[in-house]
């Protein structure tokens, strides 16, 4: 990864559900860490090099718990995965509380809101145990503010520069939607961002929500100096929902809205890839071993066609088999000569709507394999379980990958892909993903609730001729390259300095 | 009714896909004739009193195909309940043909999406069959764009008196969206409008269409000179859809498109009761008999619920029996002083999502009799049948009317009641019906998502004291006395001669 421009050192407090390293107790009782991955972990740990970086995040097991109260439930030191030191501050909440705000309010009503996931004639619906939920969102919410609070007073307290800039504040995500405004309150001098990873919906999804906590969210996002967003879609669905929701002034040529005296800046910043640490997984032994294992699946001289996804109903697994089976139905001349590989990882089973689809996805591969398969020929493969490095084989080894959800923030399947894959792949991409923006020209399009267009995009991908292909994945791995997680922080701290310093920002 | 401001008699031609007037063949081989009722037929039957009228309708039966085949299939002489000459043309199209354009892209597709039903993880799937649908729906909406061009031919052509104006074709509602853009090729000079009685959705509810239909309905109506909705957001919508979709030129202030180098112009004209013949019904002794019943239903000294509707997702039937429910928990005060009575119309049981729908209501309500009935007291009555004068006796006898849909173009429900109801009942009513934005000062407002605010409004509404009921009874019948469907015909001749004229229309 190529280093940014030179810039000030800065007091940086970033806060997300989830942080970058987790505590598990061992057998001993001594206290293990494990770091995770992910583009974000990266990104994020790449700052603690150039920054004075504290990480606020939840305490998700009973090793973090234990961690934190060694710490004396304060901050304390850890290392990035490249080395560099942060400060980590757990922040708790009792486990039930925890619960409604994780499974009941963030997974499903947020998430699927978000994702367009209801059909309004049943679903959603808000009841009394809604409230006490969103009560306990508010709750973990405010834990999280406070340490927030907290821990910039010390920097603040404990800087021995004269450092004129304030400590900026970066907020993740809808599970913590209201963490801005409740900082704002106890920290007016803050510089306060927050980024969404999943969809902006329009306004039409909010109507689902008590309207009080629709505007709680949106004069929340609207306490920050920046809202960034996956894409300007995202950006333009945020500036109307202030404006139909809270009469906010809006101004959509500079994305910016004027809601009580204070301006806050909307804009897009489309998140991509640790690019060198994703590649360093290819050199693993293991994903090696899978890739053994995935090109057994590939009839001789036949093509594979390989999807990495949760089982999330967003990721459209159900018609993606459905677009296969009809593929498979038109071009018999097509069995023995392809099959498909699905990495799938099983998501968020607590949740009934997710067990349930997670049961749907299932019937429909076993119809299709006993419709289709024979004694020498499965065109189905269903790896299913959390397994990043079966992913990561999957990539290098596709001829198609499929990629086909209904909405997506982003998608980095669409651009872990094509970095690592070594058959000059075709990505057949769904235009509701964030990615469609960057990937358009150098994809095969498809609308993912069609599954005939579907069908034929899968048959058009596999019957691409080599030069075509080459080109395309040629294109593809230059865009994920240069547009890498790196450069999508680095546009956001240039920014934070530019609106510092009342400079103006580009149109997007 | 009043009459209309005086104006110009016009050349007319109304289309749509259920007319006026049905035809039987009865035992003697005879055809009998029935005409509809409902603000619709009124209105449009009202303007054979002072224009030139031929409507243009499909033929739903055998009688109808008979009609239409003794007339010739052409046009021919029906008059209007209050006896004033109309054309009448049938217009038909083979039934495997007309169950494809009706029972799968009208409903549930286009229904479906336009009310915000589908949770899109899993519907819509749009699949080779709906792409034959497809076709069938554009087979129907060129057959009456064809009648409606031979019909405005013929009028130009027999028209003796040297007429300026050109004959103006008002086509309504989703079944006939690409009506207008097929008769505009046909006839460069026609006056075109369309008038759109559910909700235009956000551009994100399209998504799920392939691109070139939807392309296909937006370009159609911007043959219109005037694309009428119910709303103000409807308008806001398709709007906006016209620029991202087509990437068409809007002014949001003048809600106008440029497209193509032709101009349209939305406009908001929210439809409503044909208030003295809806009066009328009152009279009926099948009413009297009815009332007799319902009265039966409200406990001595308590009060009444009532909900009228269709048994469609839309209406949301089902979370409205779960905050009765609640409010029976909450209050065990209320019972055996209060009850509900529902007139259900089973409505297209031919499609499953309704034959669905139908089972979970009946299913809720059993449910909810057996939690509470006692042997004196039945909480909840459901009528369920197509019978409009057990709708009408209702109206006239609840203490609360309960109007709970997700999505509703207009909702005539929440205006017929309050006109015709004795005993100086509040409207319970949703944010998400189109009478919401004239009735919303009036009524006690509910989220139809939130069960829990629905029980409270409930309670609310049950206990509100009497001067408040009173006037708000008054404001209600008021306005619906005031702006009633002739205003609302009124309102679209006035802006057709304007328009034609070039005169500019008041801001909206």
């Amino acid at each position: 990864m190529t280093e940014g421009p030179a810039r000030e050192r800065r007091r940086l407090l970033v806060a997300s559900n989830r942080g970058p390293v987790g505590f598990r107790v061992a057998d001993g009782g001594n206290l293990v860490s494990s770091r995770g991955g992910g583009g974000l972990v990266t990104a994020l740990g790449g700052l603690a090099r150039h920054h004075d970086l504290t990480w606020v995040c939840h305490a998700l097991g009973d090793g973090d718990v234990e961690a934190s109260r060694q710490a004396g439930d304060a901050a304390f030191d850890e290392m990035s995965r490249d080395g560099a030191r942060y400060r980590l501050r757990f922040v708790g909440a009792p486990d039930a509380t925890y619960e409604l705000y994780y499974n009941t309010i963030s997974n499903p009503l947020l998430w699927f809101l978000h994702h367009r996931l209801y059909g309004f004639g049943e679903t959603p619906t808000i009841d009394r145990g809604t409230y006490a939920a969103w009560r306990a969102y508010e709750q973990v919410n405010r834990r999280v503010a406070e340490a927030i609070d907290a821990e910039a007073t010390q920097m603040c307290a404990s800087d021995a520069e004269d450092d004129d800039d304030p400590p900026v504040v970066i907020v993740h995500d809808y599970q913590l939607f209201l963490v801005p405004g409740m900082v704002r309150e106890r920290q007016p001098d803050l510089f306060l961002q927050f980024f969404l990873h999943i969809p902006f919906p329009g306004f039409g999804a909010w109507r689902a929500l008590p309207r009080p906590w629709c505007r709680q969210v949106c004069e929340s996002l609207l306490a920050c100096e920046i809202v960034g967003f996956q894409t300007r879609r995202d950006v333009s669905n945020f500036l109307r929902t202030c404006e139909q929701l809270l009469g906010a002034e809006v101004d959509y040529d500079s994305q910016r809205v004027r809601y009580l005296g204070a301006t806050t800046q909307a804009r897009a910043y489309p998140i991509s890839v640790a690019v060198d640490e994703f590649r360093d997984h290819v050199q693993s032994p293991t994903v090696e071993r899978y890739r053994d294992r995935i090109r057994a699946m590939r009839p001789e001289g036949g093509k594979l066609i390989v999807r990495v996804d949760r089982t999330d109903p967003s990721k459209n697994i159900v018609r993606g088999y459905r677009a296969y089976e009809l593929l498979l139905h038109e071009h018999p001349e097509l069995h023995g000569e392809v099959a498909m590989f699905c990495q799938l990882d099983p998501s968020r089973q607590d949740v009934p709507e997710y067990s349930r689809y997670l049961e749907r996805i299932q019937a429909t591969a076993e119809r299709l394999n006993a419709t289709f398969g024979t004694s020498t020929w499965t065109p189905l493969h269903v790896n299913l379980d959390s397994n990043f490095l079966a992913g990561v084989a999957g990539y290098c080894e596709y001829d198609v990958l499929y990629v086909n959800p209904v909405a997506d923030g982003m998608n980095l399947v669409s651009k872990e892909g094509p970095l690592v894959n070594e058959r000059d792949g075709v990505v057949v991409l769904s235009d509701q993903a964030g990615s469609f923006n960057e990937l358009g020209p150098y994809v095969t399009a498809i609308n993912p609730f069609d599954v005939a267009q579907q069908a034929d995009a899968l048959y058009a991908a596999l019957t691409m001729d080599t030069e075509q292909r080459v080109a395309r994945a040629q294109m593809l791995r230059q865009q994920v390259q240069v547009y890498d997680v790196r450069r999508w922080m680095d546009d956001q701290l240039d920014e934070i300095e530019r609106i510092t310093e009342g400079a103006p920002l580009p149109l997007q």
